[in-house]
C-alpha cells in the first residue's frame, strides 16, 4: 500500500551527547469507517492495509457473519473528499439474506443480558451471540512449540523492526506447525480482526485447531475475538485480565500469558498444552469451576 | 475498591522444569457504563476504581465539558440487577446549561469535517473541539528532569508490580518539579482519562506547564485527549504514530516518544524541551510544518 509507514525528521536527545538529528520511521494511523450496506457503523484508527480484512473480522467479532459465504463484497468509497477517494471509507455488502448489524451494536454487545452490567453479562453476551463452540476441539501443542511463537510472531512482522508502534496478531496451526497469517496494526485489536478476516475470506471459520498469538497483553476484547471466530487458544506475550481468563474459562478456551524466554503461564484450559517427557501435565487448572 | 485485583490459581510451565502450581494475581477488567442525565453515552471496559474521574475525563476528551463547575455530580445507579448495585454504571448529571453530548458523539468526533475521513480531518475536529490552546504554553523541561519521569511514573504505580497488567498515565507539573496524579487501568485511554478527569475535578484545566507521561505508546487518541484538556507536553515511553505527531504538530504541542535509560526522541515541539550545558536546542524539529 505505501501507506504503513511514513518518515518523518526527528531529534534524538541523550544525557551527556549532543543532539542528532535523522529521519525517523513512523507507523501509520489513519481512520476507517466501516459501513454495511451504505450504513456508517463503526470509525477505528487504525494502520492502513488489508482493510477488508479488517472490516471482515470486525463484522466476525461483532457477531454479524460467521462465514465466508455472507461477506458478499467490500469496497473503498469516495466519501466527498476534495482530494478524491481517501481509501478511508470502506462498503460492505453482505450476503442477501444476512441480517444488517444494529447500529447501536457495539453498545449492545455488552449489555443485552437481563442481569446487569458487569463481567459476567459481558460472558454471557459473548456466549449467546458466537456461533462457534470451541470446547470440544482436539487442539494439543506441545509447550516446546508453545515457547517457539513469539519469536515466530516477530520474525513475519515486517513493520515493527522499523517503527517498533505495532502490535502484532498471528494465526499458528498445529497439525502443520505453520503460521497462518501474521497481521500488524497500530491497534491491537485491529490486527486480531484482520486476522479473522484474513480467515473468514478464506473460509476457515470455525478456527478449530490452531492458537492465535497476540504481541501484548490479553484482554476481554481480544479474548471474545477469539470466542467469536472459534479459536480454541489464545497466547499472549503479557498478561492477561480477570475477565479474559473468566471468558476463557466460560467458553472451554485455553489461555496462555506471560509466554516468553522458555517459559509461559496457563491460566485456563490447561489439557490442551502437552505434556513433555518428565512434564506433568497442567490439566487441572481452568477447568470450568 | 478492593476491586483492582484478583487472585486466581495458575501452573507455570518451563521448559526443562517441572510445572509450578501458584496463585497469580491478575488486573481486574470490567465494562462501565457511562451515562449522562440518565441516558447511555458509551461503554469502556476498564480496571474499577476512579470511575468519576474516568468519565469526567471522558467527556472533557469529547468535548462536552472543560471546567470542573460543568460537572455537577456522578452516582452509581442500580441498572436492574438481580445481584444488586453492580458500581459499573455511572450517570454523570452536568450543571444546568451544559449542552448534553450527541448520542453519535464518538463517531461524529472524526467525522464532522467537510474534507472527507482522514488524518487531516481527525486533526480538524479536535481542533475545532478543543476549548484550549497549548500553543502559547511557556513551559520548558530540562531533559535531565524529562528521563527521570519514566521511573517516577512506574514508582507511583501501586498494581502494576503485582500483576504486569496495567499501563500507566501521570501528570507531572513542571514548576513544582512534582507528579501530580498517576492512574492506571487495564486501557491506556482510561488511565488518561482518569488523570484528566482528577485534573477537571480540582478545577485545574486548562492543564498549563504540565507532562502528560504514558507507559506505552503515543496513538492518536491518546494525543487527542491531551490536546482537549490543554497540555502542552506529551512523553510516552514507546513509539507515536503517524497521526499522533502529526496532531501534536498541529496544536503546537511539544510530542517525546522512546523515553528510556537517558534517551528521547522529540518528534514535535522541541523548544519546550530544555538544552542544557553544552547541548544544542532541538527547537528546528516539529514547528508546525
Amino acid at each position: 500500500m505505501g501507506r504503513v509507514t511514513t518518515r518523518r525528521r526527528v531529534a534524538r536527545l541523550t544525557l551527556g551527547a549532543r543532539v542528532t538529528r535523522r529521519e525517523d520511521i513512523l507507523v501509520v494511523e489513519e481512520p476507517l469507517e466501516i459501513r454495511v450496506g451504505g450504513r456508517p457503523l463503526a470509525v477505528t484508527m487504525r494502520t492502513p492495509g488489508h482493510d477488508v480484512e479488517l472490516a471482515a473480522g470486525f463484522l466476525v467479532s461483532e457477531g454479524v457473519i460467521a462465514r465466508g459465504d455472507e461477506f458478499a463484497a467490500a469496497r473503498f468509497c469516495d466519501d466527498g473528499s476534495t482530494q478524491g477517494n481517501t481509501y478511508n471509507v470502506l462498503d460492505v455488502a453482505l450476503a442477501p439474506g444476512v441480517a444488517p448489524p444494529s447500529p447501536a451494536l457495539a453498545r449492545e454487545f455488552f449489555t443485552t443480558s437481563s442481569c446487569g452490567l458487569c463481567g459476567k453479562a459481558s460472558i454471557d453476551a459473548v456466549r449467546t451471540q458466537s456461533r462457534f463452540e470451541v470446547r470440544d476441539d482436539t487442539l494439543r501443542v506441545a509447550i516446546d512449540t508453545l515457547v517457539t511463537l513469539p519469536d515466530r510472531l516477530r520474525a513475519a512482522q515486517d513493520v515493527f523492526e522499523s517503527t517498533g508502534g505495532l502490535h502484532a496478531a498471528g494465526l499458528y496451526r498445529a497439525d502443520t506447525d505453520e503460521m497462518l497469517v501474521v497481521r500488524e496494526d497500530v491497534g491491537r485489536h485491529n490486527a486480531v480482526d484482520k486476522v479473522v478476516g484474513w480467515a473468514l475470506t478464506h473460509d476457515l471459520l470455525p478456527l478449530t485447531g490452531t492458537v492465535l498469538m497476540v504481541s501484548g497483553r490479553a484482554s476481554f476484547e481480544l479474548t471474545q475475538k477469539a470466542a467469536m471466530a472459534g479459536i480454541p487458544m489464545l497466547a499472549a506475550v503479557s498478561a492477561p485480565s480477570s475477565l479474559a481468563v473468566e471468558l476463557a474459562i466460560e467458553c472451554g478456551m485455553t489461555l496462555v500469558g506471560f509466554l516468553r524466554g522458555e517459559s509461559m503461564v496457563v491460566y485456563a484450559g490447561g489439557q490442551r498444552v502437552e505434556e513433555q517427557q518428565g512434564f506433568e501435565r497442567p490439566s487441572a487448572e481452568g477447568s470450568a469451576a
